[in-house]
């Protein structure tokens, strides 16, 4: 079924023959399925950009950092062309796409992709953020174990809607369980999917056993393995992880690109004499920084984005290519898409898709007067994000009037005009995708 | 029925006896009815301030640059002391004001003004805006045409409603038709009142001929003159012409004069070290300009007004003498009348009488959520501006309170108050004149 | 009925054994009732803060000033702790504290502070405002008249409700009328709390013959006096007099208090380089004012606050200790007390207690449209303030949500939440205290 191998060397780009033990591993990135939790951001959480790249592409960076140079990415079929637009920036490495027709999971995904792959790879969930030890920590627990299939995990203090690991003597996992229930997790080991496997041959025989028609194949051929085998390890992982799951999760994520990265202003940026620049700011090629407006890092401002007079842009915000943030705005702590415009707004907590624009004097409300935690409607949940400053959750294409007020962690959008003067207290959505 | 012929040294000041061909055809202005499509603006046009003086003045001082040095002004006896004390500012000219009595049109003002005029005179319309080149295009016709009355005209693309030119072969005019309607204009050719008359006497002789009680006297002699003597021509002018007819082409005329105009900043005025001047910029004495205020050219700035903290006035900006544009408001591609005073507030393409106050936080909505173009109702018409970006048409002496917003298009007053919190989605306007 | 006499030397601090004519005239300071008047401000009048003193300490550093050493403070228990805690401040001064159980009047408080009085004392109502030269007028009087009971005076045009004098020659006081009414004045003298006695036992054996039961016992007693020994005489001031009735008359206060003070800004507050600082300001330690902020004096700003990007701070301002002005805010002539924050909002002409916080957008509106001066609730009674710019009086513990409009004169709280978006035109108070 596999059904479009693209020639490796289509993609490969100025690759050195860097000598490296790891060379020979491949990782799998899987770029399946949509989060409808995102909604209304409609853009597949690898493909949201941060800093002036997909996320899939930091993804591969940072592999890169780590010594791997083959990546094959497994994708639905309507967001290959997406995909490989994003990932033809990456220098330096063979990439190799392939297709799966049909969402059928993480297990189909690799079957799809065995083509691909040698003897030993590493699975990759791209929409978990996480640094490069969890690489370094697995490589260095492959050296020893040597034919262990290893998965990452991390310690919990909170429930995570994911898997939880139950474990024996030295790491070994005996069982995964999905999802178990707040207050049912067997462990505090969140599985995170980044998962080195020994054998490509037998995971994919293990797998084609499975009953099909089933959610969590990949799992349960997980457990089998462990059964059978008792070489299913896991090596714990204490670094930084993000997992996007929640519009929300955008900020977060902001501030570990942000945190991780350097003050960069491009020398063809134009910043007036007046202006105030201060703290970790990276300022692309093209933006214009106007008369007393202030960017107080950590921020990022995207190409060709205009700051206006006496804006305030400050504390983690990311701001995308092609922006006018006119006059008397402030940004604080938000995400906006590419071509949003405001205008004497105050965006505070937020998350923005694209092509959004702001009637002068709109405000996102970012906390309840209450001062409790804030909640979010997602579905038919009503989701506690544990945040007492939250603004709102726009998607792409939306408009407000003048003088709109929007309150703490509302959704709208996408493609959603609001009349001036509203004070929106529910959510505002197209069509909801849940 | 003439009533008050003024001494014509009276108005004389320091006139150079000055050698010209043309010094002694006179310029005739016909500064007679109001205009009710201005409404809610209630000054008559020709005295509209602009850079510091009236229309009327704008208009003498072409023709003086044309080399016209006598003038006689037609207006109707309420205007007369205005009119008076605005031309009494121009040098180097002979003005003679004359009385109409009674509103009765065009021809009627010619026959008022018979006792003050020579052979050959030139009537102008001063609420159209046009450059010198319609002056000297006319005279160079006039040195070949020598005893022709000449009329003035432009090719249009869209529907103007005036009177549209049927000419033969030369530029001779055969019929003026007035007003045919959109879609039944007999050529693209528009008749704008800037007529030289070589025959004064020949010209009352034919008014006086046409049944009295009708509008337009003066086309059907215009008509008979060309049925009879063959001798109408037209000059056809290539240069800006801006018919004031509705209230938002003042921001036509603001684009005018500020295009026409040089830098020129007051030595008198003052400007904090850490405002911004940037661009073309008209600065009146007496102006203060605040710290931290930015003023983006093509910008005018009238007599002792202040620009408060933080403000941004930019892009074909016109505010008035003695207003107070308070802290952080912007003002943009907009017309303020004098005495006007501001807070937090965004006026965007506007036009503003005088004596108007906005309360902190009014915003005037410039663009409809749609984005399609600005309708504005003028009497019983909907009239298609033709524009996109649009913010309000305010008359003189208004008051808003805090927080008000103001829908795209729309007129208020004159001397209207609005209450705080108002969303402003229909014209409020005192007494309709239409 | 005396119950808690401090031994003087508790609060002594630092004495110097000073020599002076005075030095044995002790100043009773009245810290009695609480003022009903004053809600939805709950703070007792003389514990207010003003320039990072108490009133009261402002009372004893102004009496020190003119000489005196020696302080008796009668307070309600209730009080007394932070009334300790206040005067703990004041250095170079012997300050007595003596409680009044029961809320029984001035003659009373008199009659509990005896034990703490020698022969001559000067009484003191803390709650108004004045000069030096209301004490300095007060001796020189002493000085010629030696054992006559001096009463301050000062001279009206409009009505006050207190005490006005009946005189005869020599300044010798007739009798008091107690608040004869709007109209009904005997004279144009107002008596000021601020009264010299030279014989205590002699007033309080005067005292104790009055029949209980009455609010006016120490009016009555100085009237008894000067029917038997027409040895009550009036002294008379000419300085500025505030007497803090109405929560408005803080704003009189701070122009009073800045008037008299002298710039000072802190070499520990931190003052960015794009900051502006115009004028008498005060700027205590730890005061952070960040970019292209501008503080136009009189100003006072209290320790430790943050005054954000871009904001105006001007016109007798008085910011507690604490807050945090927020980007885009305008603050003019308003009290505010400590731990307010502010953001983008207009607080113009406004009394705002502690820990309050404001909504992006929040505006107070400081003027009516019809600029007719603005009367204000009080109790039953609709107070006219005299003033035609007032905006709101908030007490303690308030938040507004997002665009919140406030009318002009309202009052708020204490302890109250208002919802985004509303526009409030009545007073919105928890319990009403009149």
């Amino acid at each position: 079924m596999l059904t479009n191998i693209k020639p490796a060397k289509k993609l490969t780009t100025n690759r050195n023959n860097y000598s490296c033990h790891n060379k020979t591993v491949k990782i799998l990135f899987l770029c399946g399925g949509t989060g409808k939790r995102m909604f209304p951001l409609t853009e597949d959480k690898f493909l949201l950009n941060f800093l002036g790249r997909t996320l899939l592409e930091h993804q591969i960076n940072l592999a890169q950092k780590a010594g791997f140079r083959e990546f094959v990415i497994v994708g639905n079929p309507a967001r290959m062309a997406r995909i490989e637009q994003s990932v033809s920036q990456v220098k330096h490495a063979s990439i190799e796409l392939c297709e799966q027709k049909k969402p059928l999971g993480m297990a189909d995904a690799i079957v799809q992709a065995h083509p691909h792959l040698h003897s030993h790879f590493i699975v990759v969930n791209p929409n978990d953020i996480f640094d490069i030890s969890a690489y370094t920590n697995l490589l260095a627990a492959h050296e020893h174990k040597g034919n262990a299939t290893l998965i990452l995990s991390k310690k919990t203090d909170s429930y995570f809607p994911g898997g939880y690991l139950i474990t024996g003597k030295g790491n070994v996992v005996r069982k995964i369980v999905e999802k178990p229930g707040a207050g049912k997790e067997p462990s505090n080991l969140v599985n995170i999917v980044v998962h080195l496997h020994p054998q490509v041959d037998a995971l994919i025989e293990i797998i084609n056993k499975q009953p099909k028609g089933n959610d969590d194949i990949y799992e349960r051929a997980l457990n089998e393995l462990a059964n059978r085998t008792g070489k299913l390890h896991t090596v714990i992982y204490s670094g930084d992880w993000i997992a996007i799951k929640y519009p929300w999760h955008v900020l977060d994520a902001i501030r570990f690109f942000l945190d991780k990265s350097r003050t960069r202003v491009s020398p063809k940026a134009w910043v007036s004499s007046s202006a105030t620049i201060d703290g970790k700011v990276i300022i692309e090629p093209g933006v214009k920084i106007l008369e007393n407006a202030v960017i107080r890092g950590p921020v990022y401002i995207g190409k060709n984005t205009i700051i206006g007079n006496n804006c305030l842009v400050r504390e983690y915000s990311h701001i995308g290519n092609n922006c006018i943030i006119g006059f008397g705005t402030e940004i604080k702590n938000s995400y906006l898409g590419d071509r949003c415009q405001t205008h004497m707004n105050y965006i505070g907590d937020s998350v923005i898709g694209e092509n959004c624009s702001f009637g002068a004097g709109t405000i996102t409300a970012n906390r309840r007067l209450d001062e409790k935690q804030i909640r979010v409607k997602a579905g038919a949940e009503l989701v506690d994000t544990g945040k007492d400053k939250l603004g709102a959750i726009i998607g792409n294409n939306c408009r407000t009037g003048i003088h709109v007020s929007i309150m703490p962690g509302i959704k709208i959008g996408p493609d959603i005009k609001i009349n001036p003067g509203t004070i929106v207290k529910r959510d505002i959505i197209s069509v909801e995708k849940t």
